[in-house]
């Protein structure tokens, strides 16, 4: 039986490998990598298609050598209270669901899943918040706790400038004039 | 011909109750109670689900022996220009609207119903956003100004845990890890 | 613990009503009404909105003196992997569910729920699509196997006449010139 | 105050430019052109974008000298109860409104709109459904009762071709392999 | 060839007037004014239908003599990464689009289309904000920078005091009571 | 770069293992495999949800030694204009499309993506439609064109017997009584 782990990666830092190598590590199962607010992009908050974290993720592990991870993309649904249900008919047969996010222990514990908290490398750098905020600032992904994969990819796609660019200054929301 | 008070109802408390009382003993006419924002439920600002919401309301009446009230949930469309005649779908026939909120009185006298204020006892405490705080703060329903049934249904369903859990704390938004 | 009925009830018909009725005088427990399709009006296959069959309901069911009964508007989802759990968060508690159809029966055993079989009087002539058929082709609820009370509502809202406007030629579809 | 006509206009035919020349001889009012289903496009009903049929509609207009008359696409709501809520939110204050189906009628006349009855110059011929056929069939615009100016326009998209390929042959649905 | 220029005009200010003349100065192409977020209204971010800005736009170009401009109600679809596409299908043929909002150039750009800078005379009080919150505080629109005809638009539809009434006071949010 | 074949798999039979295996045969690049209309289940078309049809293709491709696949659900999004950039933005970045259906092929052709037509083994046989009918009609999924972890898996979740209940007979729709 699999493993899940939901997060957003905007983008997959360090936090998240150490996180992942570590259920690879401790649990001898695959683990399905549920990439959240998938249908969200070029905002301030979700800054990278689902596609380019499927990306970051792929060309991470792949680099990492760690095997037996799937990603799955997994638009908002926006109704909670049918969260669970709806992760279950997207994904494969899966059993433990790991976080350290209050809201999420409580969906999942709810409809019977065990749930485990994760450790959390170097959680104060290793943030995705922190990680935009500094992308925007220096306008590069040098010096950032990211795979060196991802902070390859970024290049491709100059990560660091959209960054620039979404930075909310006041004006925010959809696009206009 | 039916009246209507549109709520949230998270949760539903004491100003709610005086509300429907007063409408009751004023008003010879079955009133309707729509449960709006009846799609959100586990976020901060909307704790229960419709279906709770529906039993807090369902057991307060009951206790209080007040009859001729009918609840409905109202799950939000997003669109204001269409909301009054969403709600003409959704409800059996109504005319008078009792509210105290600015933007319902709007909607509604522009689409021809009469709209009255309604009192509303002891504000100031009675207010659902005050006692989410509480509940979460304390982690118990004791000494808030919620009807009997509400209180000891918050107990069977370990509501005041459910608010520690969704209390925002930077994080807040979609379930993740 | 209360039990549940879903229908579109397009329009409530006698073969409802002794369902209802059944359950009543069958099971000593509340019983909730779910109008399904609740978004749906003037269409030929739900020519009615979810409030003028919450009426028609209310009516009979005051006219026939049958107490204990909820009526509740239940907008489609499309999605019928999450429709038990939004079902579950839209309606105060329920444990048995009432339905001879095989899809509803399969979603809600699957979900654990009880499911039992009703009794459906007469079904060869109570049966929504014939009641629309005729009322489209004679204009009149008249001979038609409906309450008393359903039967002067349509009077009222001129629902046959309804029907025949909305019955299908090859148009169909959204409004249109 | 202007007048309303909403079509699909897939494509815009003779029957519709008729049926605006009608118009805006017997009314001295602006005109407004809702295109309704605007949200559809690459289907056997619906093969044109919204955006398409603009075009088509603002060519032929100016080829035939026809002015005060404007386009807006209005994507489809899936909801007749507030259907009419939403046109008047989405266009410009309008009164009278032109068409000959029965549905369109009914909302139109229940929210207070004059609903007129228009021409509809040799409709056997003139109907998107038959020129949709006659396309995919013959694979050209010639001989077809359509504006010159919108054969010029299916020639420079290949419209012929799209309808060829859209033609439903027992697949039909969403694009898979 | 078409050029777009996209705004939500809460209200169509001289700012917005400014540009679209400088637009017209200065290409000799048609322009089609996209009304973003058409499905938004009577919130205090968004107070106006698609439809009541859509009226100020027409009368204050018919006052001013401008031609050649087209206004399109453009609802939101809230997914960037398909927003062009979306833009695309909706809208007659269209090459360069105007714009000071990154987000809006970067998406453009990132689609192939040629941006371009507008001047935005006065920007500092020509700004929908900044109009909306004085339309609040003094309960009318004079001395505001708005075109006469729009000032005298919302002298008829009671804009300002709207506006009032729309005001946060901490509520916000769906109506309720 | 990778290749994308996007089928609805309801449920994936031999004829798509055909198709799989003839494109890593031929194709020396990754291969994407979309499991469209990702959202439906529990109908007569799509009886089995997104996380189902994962499961009997990783199953599959386990059992036959095939590697280099990646599954990814795709819900739909019923707006066929944007569809292409919709998956480009939830999956990783993919250039060749694989596909025999004139639609997929004329949405991708036109966004620029090379398409090229698939051998489709026994096609007869080998069809959804015909496969579903089958497990209708005679219970079981024995002696159909299905991969052998298909068919455990098909008994596992009984899924012939769901199939006998989605059975059409003239109901169909949403969930009722």
């Amino acid at each position: 039986m699999r493993g899940l782990l939901v997060g957003r990666f905007q983008p997959f830092h360090l936090g998240h490998l150490a996180t992942v190598r570590w259920i690879r590590e401790h649990r001898d199962e695959p683990l399905l990598l549920g990439i959240g607010s998938a249908q969200e992009s070029y905002t301030w908050a979700n800054p990278f298609t689902a596609g380019e974290r499927f990306e970051m993720i792929d060309r991470t592990l792949q680099a990492e050598g760690i095997s037996r991870v799937q990603c799955v993309p997994l638009p908002d649904i926006d109704r909670h209270a049918q969260w669970v249900a709806y992760v279950e008919s997207m994904l494969p047969p899966f059993r433990h669901v790991y976080t350290n996010n209050p809201l999420t222990r409580l969906l999942f514990e709810r409809a019977g899943h065990p749930v485990e908290p994760v450790p959390w490398a170097d959680r104060a750098r290793a943030e995705g918040a922190t990680i935009r905020q500094e992308l925007a600032r220096t306008g590069s992904a040098e010096g950032l706790p990211l795979p060196a994969a991802v902070a390859a990819y970024l290049g491709e796609i100059d990560g660091a400038a959209r960054l620039v660019r979404l930075r909310p200054n006041g004006a925010g929301g959809a696009p206009t004039a």
